[in-house]
């Protein structure tokens, strides 16, 4: 059983926004089974729209729409729907009660534009939309089911969850698709390759293993297809066990865990707590950890020295220190670590100086260069990295490595 | 002239990762006059590659490819390429000096797998990539044009902006298209349609809008294409007068500028200093802000305070108050603003606290009660809301709100 994916829009073919909702939507009918065949982006185009649908169909029995569904006048989904299944637009009456009720508690006046959106094609089953006025759509035809979606994520991911996808499983008899994901951390794609030549000639044809890389992680993921559940799970569970001998402490996490999550249940677990300290990274590894519910059990906050003045003052660095070395720099970063620890008493520290630039580099210390201190009670780690890349990456690829150290600090395993 | 974009990988379809590349890509394209007809993602599938690059080239003139050109064997990309175009690998000496050169400045020993990416087929011409060890590949065959680039981001950025962007221009003699946006804040979509209705119906027809929301804006785009540049962007120029006239103050910014760039440059003209101190919000709002380029100019530091003690010590935040009225009130986010602004002696200052969840919602504040003190020497607005999503969407509607509220208070807007 396999599925297409049809997005509509012309902010995505101009690069607008970025199709977030796609990999979504893969992700959810993956986790059921459904292979995605294709994932296509389309103009606002009523030729183009219906040229999809067609393509989509002879290729897949299910084919999802997002988007064009607005209000507004350069959304046509509706309009190639109607053209496609060569149908007309009916008034339907419970939407346009749901249209009302979602005004009204919004204290937003119905216009006309909203009114246009109970006008639904004549032989849709119609998916009532509790977080938008514009209803999905569910056709079947010559055995190809089609469901036309709004392309706001947070109302698709609404009506794919309470329908769609329930509706799919119930309909359909299908395989177990499992995929096992193992992020591997500071082995560059090519070596690990290398080391995993034997583990990929010895897999199974119903197991394949891909590389995933990003920035300094390479994610490893092995997917599994077959109809008997237990004897997959099985399969990929010795798999990962194989994998696990191989790459070792380099493994940081297991499933679709990033560093900041699996940091969290270290420090859960232990029940400790962490600090930090951003100078270049502004922000973001605070961020980062917030990101993940129930972070306040452990991450007690931040100071975002961007000033000198907020190192001295928040962090207690010497102001001669800050003079003698320059904010960039290895004797600063261990002090912001220390004065962090001192003033939050956190049983971790990181610590984060550096230049993200574009501009502020000098040939000493070019945009890039980032210091990093990761600091307990028992020991620390601080290192120079010479980072590349734009603004925000070298950001992120700063984050990302404080992250891991604290991750090997907290375990007890070298770094290089 | 029009060009379609294929990604390869099967981990878009199966929705590990987001593509991203795409977006990039069309943008780039729209600048210089090309347009998008259609983004599709394929799997590492002969089949399917093929025949995706057979109906591409049958809409456009320009197909490039990205993705499945990694040392691993789950990248089939140049398999497809010689099965395409019925022609083999040969071996590309200055690719192979290229692949020794990256890896020995990195370090990392040569292997087979990193040798492979050398071989590339005959039929091509080699683009050579300064960051990564996959070339690029032009192609030409009945009058289109085909270009494979890894799908690593930053590599084929460097090759799309080196070399791919420039030949296509120095190739044809393309059509201005001109894309202006108008960022809107707070005004709904559907109410947004209607007031600018006349607007929509007095536009000629080489200019288009579209409505893109997001959150708690909507990003207004005009789009024109002409072979008259000069009297095009007069044409645009005159369009976004007349926005102006009627959106008027909820006009945010201009270009696709965000919020965090459009108070930016009002603080670096102003010589005025921003202090943030989050609680909810976690880093956000420093992330949002620090990832603009200069910001070290204007922008002090946050107190990122998750725990109520750094909410004390760092910001004078008294005890008694957070035991009064909770951490999450009018009181204490007021207080963490004063605190903030006396502290870091900056011109503005920003403070929020509420329940991002999923946990640690009550039935008096349940999950997504926000409370934003924005501040300043002349003013000051604090404001209750109730947001809904995720914990992500929380944050980020959290934090766009408090960049909005700060936009109004600099400009002595009302806030309704």
């Amino acid at each position: 059983m396999t599925a297409e994916i049809i997005t509509v829009g012309d902010e995505i073919l101009i690069g607008q926004i970025v199709d977030t909702n796609s990999a979504w939507m893969a992700q959810k009918l993956n986790a059921i089974g459904v292979g995605v065949v294709q994932i296509t982006s389309v103009h606002d185009d009523l030729h183009e729209i219906t040229q999809a649908f067609k393509l989509a169909s002879e290729r897949s029995a299910i084919v999802l729409i997002t988007g064009g569904l607005g209000p507004t006048r350069d959304d046509i989904t509706k309009k190639a729907l109607c053209h496609y299944f060569e149908t007309d637009l009916v008034l339907n009456i419970s939407v346009l009660d749901n249209v009302y009720a979602l005004l009204n508690k919004r204290n937003i006046p119905v216009g006309k534009s909203n009114e246009l959106q109970a006008w639904v094609p004549k032989n849709c089953t119609v998916i009532q939309n509790i977080n938008g006025t514009a209803p999905a759509m569910w056709f079947e035809k010559s055995g190809v089911i089609y469901v036309s979606m709004p392309g706001v994520p947070f109302e698709m991911k609404g009506i794919m969850e309470a329908f769609v996808l329930p509706e799919i499983v119930r309909k359909f008899s299908l395989p177990s698709i499992i995929h096992k994901t193992l992020m591997v951390v500071n082995i560059p794609e090519s070596i690990l390759s290398n080391m995993l030549n034997d583990f990929e000639n010895n897999l199974p044809p119903h197991i394949k293993l891909a590389y995933l890389p990003h920035l300094n992680t390479v994610r490893l993921r092995l997917s599994g297809k077959s109809d008997q559940q237990k004897k997959l799970e099985k399969d990929l569970r010795e798999k990962v066990f194989e994998l696990r001998q191989i790459v070792k402490e380099n493994i940081a996490s297991e499933g679709d865990k990033n560093l900041a999550e699996t940091i969290g249940e270290n420090l859960r677990k232990r029940k400790q707590t962490l600090a930090t300290a951003e100078s270049c990274t502004g922000g973001y590894i605070a961020h980062l950890i917030t990101s993940i519910p129930g972070s306040s059990e452990y991450y007690l906050g931040s100071v975002v020295s961007y000033a000198n003045q907020i190192k001295e003052e928040q962090l207690k660095v010497s102001r001669s220190i800050i003079h003698k070395h320059g904010a960039v720099s290895e004797a600063v970063v261990v002090k912001m670590a220390e004065g962090l620890r001192k003033t939050f008493k956190s049983d971790y520290a990181i610590a984060t100086s550096g230049i993200a630039g574009p501009g502020g580099g000098t040939l000493k210390k070019p945009v890039g260069t980032v210091w990093i201190c990761v600091e307990s009670e028992g020991g620390s780690f601080t290192r120079k990295f010479m980072f590349q890349g734009s603004r925000l990456q070298i950001i992120e690829r700063s984050a990302l490595t404080a992250l891991e150290m604290l991750r090997r600090l907290m375990n007890d395993f070298p770094i290089d």
